[in-house]
């Protein structure tokens, strides 16, 4: 019997010497590694942190004291020793496991995250409620040097430095967040473990210290007095020092004893805001993720020997076509550049840094400034394409607003995964942007119904159209391929895919195809409904739309967004405004107002109504 | 004639001598002092960066070189000295100049600003854009110390500092934002500032460089070696050093000679990321301001020599009913907590802080944090408050959606300033919230059509409503006092104020009062509307709702929002889910989808036809 099996808390474990505390580290090590590759997930960082797990789990006492986990890619180690070994293989399939911290799922799970940079600020909570609730529990927040790029982990800190309250940051670098990390603090850390002048240095001072007694009286006061401060300035980690923490480290994240030695120094014996600088391998024991790392990040199922992912027949992604377009284009207009925040790949911008790097920038996990950075360079003439995830241009709403809407600035937003995330779940999915987003003035919204409306939107997107647009696309392989690579100028206008008569299908994007797949099912009871690829959602086409809804009795939309103030609201504040009343009433097929969970797309999208089966017989019990 | 009446650009100053600079200066600034006095307006700020202003234009070549402001909070001399000295009396006035900077202004103003912490992600794009353009223009952000406790500002610093490129970043250090400043980095600053063992430390270093010649050979090889590392290391600014930055400083920030020196030196011999840190007094040059600089921060009408303000007689505003209600629960329950990012008073918390500080957190402008840092105090046990202006609450939507919604949990955000904010403009108005979080499962939205609601509505979500819960109210003071203070739960109906006929007014928050005024006019034209206090916009409620709506045939909603998605939608997303035919088509009185600028409220009400005039005219248009 493994020592794995016996443990079913952290409790299990916390009287294990070295020797078994390393080999619980394999075992746990292994189960990630052979669950992983018959799953898929988030390997990498999963198998990174193992050891750090352990002497957190190990050191601390949780429940009672809180791990705040960043993100929380690194939890598989965590839910493993938690209760949960015999899930894992659950996990992110439908009605399993989450790939995430979930407090639904465990006691030993303090808060749901799943976008980066939160965890210092929701440990100060912690910390603060502690202090004013009279509990001594310790609280500890795990985050990676990725997630330290972000605004609100510099926020966090900045708080929690003043604050003069026991809170523990444990910083941990591995030199990358998905792909590998950018910026100043990225290049500043790199210097601390690596340069060789610091430990150099390190020595110096002490080799000098010892000799100052041989030295006269006044060159020895001279030094005497810069002693302390050399001492504290001269040691890596005085960034973190300025703003109010203790600095530990760099130590060695693979080292258990070094470790579990050092986290129990300190709740001993120091008191304040310490910052724990952890040194950890991406994939590490796991030869083919430490030589990838970002092919490891996020992985589908995989052969574990050879490392060799079972590719998906040779399907393009929505991504891929848009990262395409934009190099595409950029060969023949050298003012335009691309803008990512660390999701070269995630993106399909890789295409466009490889072949224009000059022109590219990864400003790392930093929505907001990718944002306010791009209306600059617009400002200053070029013309910049920025490619985010839906669920993370939530962070960067505030700088759509004020810095590209409110100045009509003209850059271009793919929004990358409007829609499901299916196996990621609810902290992934874009649902929300739809509604937000149309409110704001100035405000182009587009999204295609395949790979090649995606090539053409782009191209007139960046020819055609003034002030901000947003081209919105799912997840996942655009339906039929790419067929062409020539560009035309896409006509703004709603397209008839079907031509029908009394009921109106009015879908947007990817939701074409669904709507399609529901007239032909009808088609049986008779109900022909005509088709129609919106194309654009603001502004609505106000003189294609109205013939055509006055034209039809019932009206159908098909949205993967939320329904609530979505695409179904935008056609109702049309009809409204133009007193249109030859029409019946809106059906709406969207997502309700509730997040959506994990697990895999068709049964995300049967639990939601949303597969034409489903959609066919509503429209019919409505009609 | 004063030298200030022969400037229309900076190039008419660029000639003067020294003592010519400082007459211009003192000119600018009683210019200020007076226009501001009888017009209200940023005073403190603008007063703090006369001598900054007139040093930035003297020193680089604007328009080409780029000169962006954080905020703007202080461009009132940079507008004087910019071709707009005539006009500077419109200020903040309907029609006149923007209190903040504005493209459409002047080509010296590159940028629209308003919120916080924009600059250096503003200016670095500027700066790529140059490098790929091939232009050799420089540029400059300024950037005031609380602005840097903001996320954004980190994000930009991060992705500047590794450019390498040619970005100055002039951190404008007066210890406040608008009250005085907080968090790590501003402890930070001040010590850099005022701790006498740095400039002891300095003057030593050089000391012992010195006398090294006369040691040992090996006490001075180690001495060498450890030279360089010592210079950089324990001057002041080692934290932007270790971020990229060249850094200097701390200087005076009213010393134009220097500056300009200074200015002049960089532009001459250093390359790459450079940190200016100039020292200035909020208020500069006026005692009262000097003494009092929250105050004077944004100002009514005042009497210039006393500093005695016009006060607009004790009418209590929305903000200060918000802050006493939270301040009178707390007595009675003490795990309550109050949050605010830096508006202690505009939100008024100040009273909450002043009396239980314990239990009371000033986050600096870290909006994000504020939320984030919210969710984890709740999840720890407390029971947190937390004010916001509706603008910034855009900058915490992840937030909001990630870390409250998502978990259902337990925070009350009172969003402040929503609706107008009139003298601000667009950057300050708060019209997009019902929209953004409408589409937001798990949250309740309320709003209160006056002070004694207020009190009972913060009252009913802290004692009776689960989740997370939104109270919006208005800039400005509620319409007829307090009359109350002992709280009651408040039923989570609709309130029927006025009962009518056919035409039914569905009216949210401040709106309701517009409502019965509209319905007053129409009593001469024989319509009679019901009036409807809608208090909670989310959850709608339904059973509620359905029999009042089937009992009329026209509705017209009135908010203080955007229509697209906001209220008229949510009326019409109800009736279409419950099939309600029996109610003619619904009308939205709100604002429309553009911009709405800067101006007296009743101006701005009455150019988006928003006064009850004009809806009662196009009421009867529409029956």
């Amino acid at each position: 019997m493994s020592l794995l099996e016996k443990i079913n808390s952290p409790k299990d474990f916390r009287s294990f010497n070295n020797v078994e505390l390393r080999t619980l580290a394999e075992e746990v090590r292994e189960r990630i590694l052979s669950v992983v590759s018959e799953t898929g997930g988030h390997l990498a960082s999963s198998l990174g942190t193992v050891e750090l797990t352990l002497a957190l789990h190990y050191a601390y006492n949780t429940p009672s004291d809180k791990i705040v986990w960043d993100v929380g890619h690194q939890c598989y180690a965590h839910k493993i020793l938690t209760g949960r070994n015999g899930e894992f293989p659950t996990i992110r399939q439908y009605g399993g496991l989450s790939g995430f911290p979930r407090t639904s799922e465990s006691e030993y799970d303090v808060f749901d995250v799943g976008h980066a940079s939160t965890s210092i600020s929701v440990a100060l909570g912690f910390v603060e409620a502690n202090a004013i609730l009279g509990k001594g529990d310790r609280v500890v927040a795990v985050i990676g040097d990725g997630s330290m790029t972000g605004g609100l982990a510099f926020e966090g800190l900045n708080n929690a430095g003043a604050s003069h309250k026991d809170i523990t940051v444990i910083l941990n670098d591995n030199k990358m967040s998905i792909s590998p990390n950018v910026g100043a603090m990225s290049s500043y850390l790199t210097k601390v473990i690596s340069d060789p002048r610091y430990n150099k240095l390190k020595n110096d001072i002490w080799e000098f210290t010892g000799k100052m007694k041989n030295l006269g009286q006044s060159i020895r006061t001279v030094a005497a007095r810069l002693e302390e401060g050399i001492k504290g300035a001269l040691l890596p980690g005085r960034v973190f020092e300025d703003l109010g923490f203790r600095y530990f480290g760099p130590i060695d994240g693979h080292n258990l004893e070094e470790m579990i030695t050092l986290f129990n120094n300190i709740q001993k014996n120091v008191k304040g805001p310490v910052l724990i600088h952890v040194v950890t391998k991406k994939g590490k024991g796991y030869t083919h993720a430490e030589e990838n790392a970002p092919k490891f990040h996020g992985v589908g199922v995989f052969e574990k020997e050879t490392g060799q992912c079972f590719a998906k027949t040779d399907a393009v992604s929505w991504s891929a076509v848009f990262g395409q377009t934009v190099t595409n284009l950029a060969a023949k207009d050298d003012k335009i550049v691309a803008i990512t925040a660390a999701m070269p790949t995630g993106t399909g911008l890789d295409q466009f840094a490889a072949k224009y790097p000059t022109r590219y920038f990864d400003v790392g996990i930093a929505e907001g400034h990718a944002v306010t950075f791009s209306a600059g360079l617009a400002k200053a003439g070029l013309k910049p394409v920025l490619a985010l995830y839906s669920t993370f241009l939530q962070r960067a709403y505030d700088n759509v607003i004020h810095d590209l809407a409110l100045q009509n600035i003209k850059v271009i937003i793919g929004i990358d995964r409007g829609g499901l995330t299916p196996d990621d779940g609810p902290t992934h999915h874009g649902l929300f942007d739809m509604a937000f987003l149309r409110c704001v003035p100035n405000l182009t919204l587009l999204s295609p119904k395949d790979g090649d409306e995606l090539q053409d939107m782009v191209y007139t997107a960046m020819n055609f159209i003034d002030g901000p647009v947003c081209i919105r696309y799912p997840r996942g392989n655009v339906p039929c391929g790419v067929q062409k690579n020539d560009y035309k100028k896409l006509p703004l206008v709603p397209e008839t895919v079907l031509e029908g008569s009394r009921v109106l299908f009015i879908a947007y994007g990817e939701m074409v195809n669904s709507a399609v797949e529901t007239a032909k099912i009808l088609k049986d009871s008779g109900i022909n409904p005509t088709v129609l690829n919106l194309r654009v959602l603001k502004p609505l086409n106000t003189s294609a739309l109205l013939p055509i809804l006055k034209a039809h009795s019932s009206v159908y939309t098909f949205e993967t967004g939320a329904v609530t103030g979505g695409l179904s609201s935008s056609i109702m504040e049309l009809m409204r405004d133009n007193s249109v009343s030859e029409t019946k009433m809106v059906h709406a097929f969207g997502f309700s107002d509730s997040f959506v969970p994990h697990g895999d797309k068709e049964s995300l999208l049967k639990e939601c109504g949303l597969i034409p089966e489903k959609i066919a017989e509503k429209v019919k019990l409505t009609l």
